[in-house]
């Protein structure tokens, strides 16, 4: 008779025989356009329960999966360094338990400790980025832990450029685009929709079957169906295009978690984007289960 | 040099010689998303007078036919059963007067009465479904008159499944999906545009010359063309891929009515989807009238 | 390290040894205006866990008393009568209990069982009304159960119309306001702040000791604190006076219940409502305990 | 069965043996905050439908009166002559049909016109000038004809500064506020209510039995309580100061039209100010009609 | 330590020695639909500041070229003949410096000055009209110069037909679409992308080298991606159809002078519609200089 | 012909001979409710060019004085150290130019170093915080650098409690309002208005002509007036509160500087509070300068 479904797809917090595990990252404090991503893991959360249980683009139940939601993370507004080890003892823990992670950020430095968790267990680790934005600067206003140097540091826990993946990127500085030139880069903005997925299928097929993490900036998708986002840049994908990369990824051999960045609530006017973050969240999950 | 701009393009409520009647059932009792599309027949009427008159895809005037519109029939908030009936004593008393109707909702559960008005004088009919949505379960919630199950109870009208022509449906129990297989259904969410309108056009050839009646619940559209709907659904259909639909329908032969459902004024917080809908209620009449 | 926090003030669901048991009744099918209150529940929930734990006002801590949040009961949109039902079922449950219950609505039908359940348990009981409209129709649209016509089934229950205090109201039907004549009304819309609370005062003296219930629909706010919610009526009390109501209450010797009704999400666009409904909710639990 | 509901109060457009005239007078072309007032008349209305028919505070139903509505007179963007001039035209056929006016405005220039021909007709006229700021500039940016400048404007048709009252005034020049001090002025923005309240009893107790006007800028209320105006102005009155204005004016022997200007739409992002736009609507013309 | 950035890009307002000059049209007074694009060059200007200097898809840094901000000129509500003038001195000496016009309006009237002015120093002008209206009306509720006629105005300036050619027209009256029969016009509502690619391809290849003028009527772009304008109209481009324009506009040898009109602040609800206008400027900036 | 309004009422930055030097300190790293007041100087700028240059309740013009605005100081997200000292820094240099400072935040924590360099300077120096929130934890999650501790550090700074003076507080920890006994405080939550401002006269009048900061954290407003802020709590004061509180600081002989905080402009959805934290600048403003 009562009812409280509070966790993603109202899942246990359940520790043992999880498959993948979902948690929260609430931290936006180095956001340069608009903060407030911190509020996304619980708006997603309780959007969830408003979706099909089914997908009808990867064909499963999230039901016939061991998937559990141990809810957020501690963060500390204004205190970045504190964060990102509170994250990164999270996600050693869920390492630990034997499941695959996938986080709800907050913004997309909270990517950093889980690259590098995921890098102690992963040699080889590639990363695939789907982000409007390069993020690949040395340091932002004197910060070496930014929103806008999160994948430059994680060149740097990578190893090299060629173990990273960069989809949908508009927008950056000179050099950054220079430096993006040594990555698997899918296209420029001049790039057609197919040059895009041709190169990404193309990239995928070459570094097959190395593990690899998938980290989506949801400024990727086009401001039209996600304005809520802090810095919305146009020109971004669509979601036929999102459905051709899921599908291409879902072949994929090995791929050992991922997360879902900068969803900012307070942008949110319309109401579309929390939607089309959590059905994201949903086909990431099922992507990441088997 | 006074003016009273009140009706859908300023027409008449005139009764007889008419060869369309546009009509308002404003009710969303049954909604589980966000409500409101009560509000949408009055938001409709006053922005189609900021249309201009002609359409230049359809290439006719809306001035140069028998157009009147009728107003709202009454809803009572909490009592589908009444609501229903009242709407299905004004559809009656439209086809009796030898017009075709032309409906505003109101949630999709409106659409039912109409379509059982209409079969009783059209035995053969058939109903084209764009929607995100399957709307296809037994019962909602114990509810068998509900927004989820009304082409369910739709098809119990019609006779059998293939007498539902489905577009843009990318939401649903597996069951209801399992039932789908036994439409016509144009495609899957992995279809694309071009698989999905060629779908389309083969069904309406086959089933030409008989009665067609068009059910169009707005969330077809993509959220980010129409974001003000209860349940918005990220892939949907662009405007593009809706003119390409008006082509197809526009040399059918015998269209009998037509219905727009799910707009939610509340969430239109930008504006854009009042101006959306009221252009497609524009091209809609126009392809039902000659 | 992982923290869940989405019950109110993040109390725990416990069954036994409890004084005051928060639930929801996510209902709002009979709405007249902006439907949306189903969704307040959640939306205060999550708040008050951005709220303190002391009330400065009543200088007590929501902690230092056994509270508990059982969630949600299950309502059924489009069908008040098997809502209503569910309702009463729950009450009856913590009444069993021998909690006190402190529902969040939802609209105002949602009181009706309530009263139903609490009026079993004390023969004498009271109701203090906080109210901008009369609700005490006859029937609205034909339908005897709506938020319009719930003080009318009230005092139907009540058996009597000096069982009913009302407070704040200033619309109403001129009928409505013939019958709130027999009531103990806390003046008219000419009255001042210190016409109403003086009435107040000399009422609760004339009833106490008997127990009493205070239902709150939140639009006896101005819509200047309080916009979100359907029927806004300008003309409210503001927080000072809600203060001096509290603090008369303070003192009342039998408090047996209370509900917070007709908060309306959709409508929160500067989001001050939330904070307000659920700083309301805080200082009514505590009232409640001792 | 069928329903249309769309002039004010669904009043009838009848000319003859009315006592009230409601129509719009849809300009905001002048504005230099904030346009969008020419929407106004059309929302009124509408919310107009929502509200009862009988007002608490004035113990009058709208029912019992003969009161029609003649819809929108003709405005013209980018031309404030012309639209003085049909607004002129307009209104005069209102005082020929031997009923009094009461305009939605549009902007605070619509008055002009209606003062203009009352002038013509009570050679004694005075005007009661509710408003945030004095509107009384001899040009604003070289333009005679402004919302800026109406007063003064009306000041050269009155004939002199004493035949205008002003309330609520809190914001203009230096030489404005000095204008000011030759009007009967209720007050500064450091007197209390109570002071405010008690020289507008004074001054219509001096002027009685003379004809009086009375112009309502909506941006006299406080923006707490209606935010959607161009140049919103903190400090105003709340609406409880309002109904003693109105009972002030209740007694008053000769009120011979009235207007309600500067409602905003675009900026009723809560949508509270409909409310009370409608609800002040309903008072003045319930003030208006014996 | 101290900064001051409220110019395009922090632009000096240098005059000699200057390519390009950007400066502002701040009027509306015509707007039929919501008014407001007054607002529009000082959002454009403070969202320019959160923008890359560079551009990825034209390849080239803003700061390469010598480009001033003159801030705005002087506009007067409601008299749209004295900015007209206005506008008119205004671009005639930034002429006169020997740079070329950049003008963020305000509403599309604003571009009939500009066109005059560059008329006179290019006999041949053509201009480039991207645009959801034909805006050719004769007159509009009888003014010759308003939002709605502007391009007829222009036609006359340029001298015939063939010296305008239209991208993304699909609103209009019967009359205007006959008109725009004998312009350069890149297609119908029902042409596809590539079709209107292709003409424009075409017809400026048949121009070339003659000076061609482009306004940009940011209602072009379709809702989704541009809410926030006064008369949003379905089916319109999306940006990487801008991409490929700006794409082909890359290689015209002789580009004039450049505006981009109609953004209205006040409905950018979600915030996406400034990104997408100061981006838009910064691309046609880039095309403008060398 | 040309303007260029871009500082607060288009002041110079002039850096010799101001008695006044208003800046910005756009940071809010260490939010906890919603962030986004680092947006809020240049909202304030803007809107600062829409009012009256004159206040009719301190009779004085703007104009009439020395007053300069330099700008914002370097924030830098996510640090909230070396934040504080380029706002140390900046405020050192005012102070030294021998011109009082205003800052307009940014969050509470601002306040911080201008404290400090004015307690440098003012041995004596006493403040008056106009707030909602105590402000006064030893930490907050761990941090003692937070806008929920400004004043604890600041009284730190102060030497004693009894160097501070709060107003309109009505939230916090228990510990904090008991530490809050020993400062001057105006009044507990159950206060009344006139009992706030009468302790506040009489602390005024014991401490004078001792120098005395202003800290106004905007959330003392209600949300009714200013709800664009990150924590909305009901209970605050009202503009003729605010009012009379300028008026007791008008006469006081040594105001040394002031600060206006937490305006939070992404919430700002009705517009009316950017207005309200102009105004509320404007008359700061004119309190320090003679």
């Amino acid at each position: 008779m009562w009812s409280r479904d509070f966790s993603f797809f109202d899942f246990p917090d359940q520790r043992v025989g999880i498959e993948l595990v979902v948690f929260g990252a609430p931290f936006d404090g180095t956001s340069s356009g608009v903060p407030g991503s911190r509020e996304a893991p619980g708006v997603i959360r309780s959007v969830s329960n408003l979706l099909e249980d089914c997908s009808p683009i990867l064909r499963k139940n999230i039901w016939d999966f061991k998937i559990a939601d141990w809810g957020d993370l501690e963060a500390i507004p204004g205190n970045p360094e504190k964060t990102l080890d509170s994250i990164e003892k999270g996600v050693r823990e869920i390492a630990e338990s034997g499941a695959k992670p996938l986080m709800f950020g907050g913004e997309h430095l909270c990517t950093l400790p889980v690259i590098r968790v995921l890098k102690e267990r992963y040699r080889e680790l590639y990363v695939l980025q789907l982000d409007a934005h390069t993020d690949l600067r040395e340091n932002y206003q004197g910060e070496i832990y930014s929103h806008a140097t999160v994948m430059r540091r994680a060149l740097e826990v990578l190893g090299r450029e060629k173990q990273l993946i960069t989809y949908g990127i508009r927008s950056g500085l000179e050099e950054e685009f220079q430096l993006l030139k040594s990555c698997y880069s899918c296209g420029t903005p001049r790039s057609s929709r197919e040059e895009r997925l041709e190169l990404l299928k193309q990239y995928l097929s070459e570094i097959a079957p190395a593990p690899l993490y998938v980290t989506i900036d949801l400024d990727v998708f086009d401001p039209a169906i996600f304005p809520a986002t802090g810095t919305p840049e146009a020109g971004g994908i669509f979601f036929d295009e999102f459905i051709q990369i899921l599908l291409l990824l879902e072949g994929y051999p090995k791929l050992v978690g991922a997360d879902i960045v900068e969803y900012c609530p307070v942008l949110d006017s319309t109401g579309a984007s929390k939607y089309l973050a959590a059905k994201v969240a949903r086909e990431v999950a099922l992507l990441l289960v088997q």
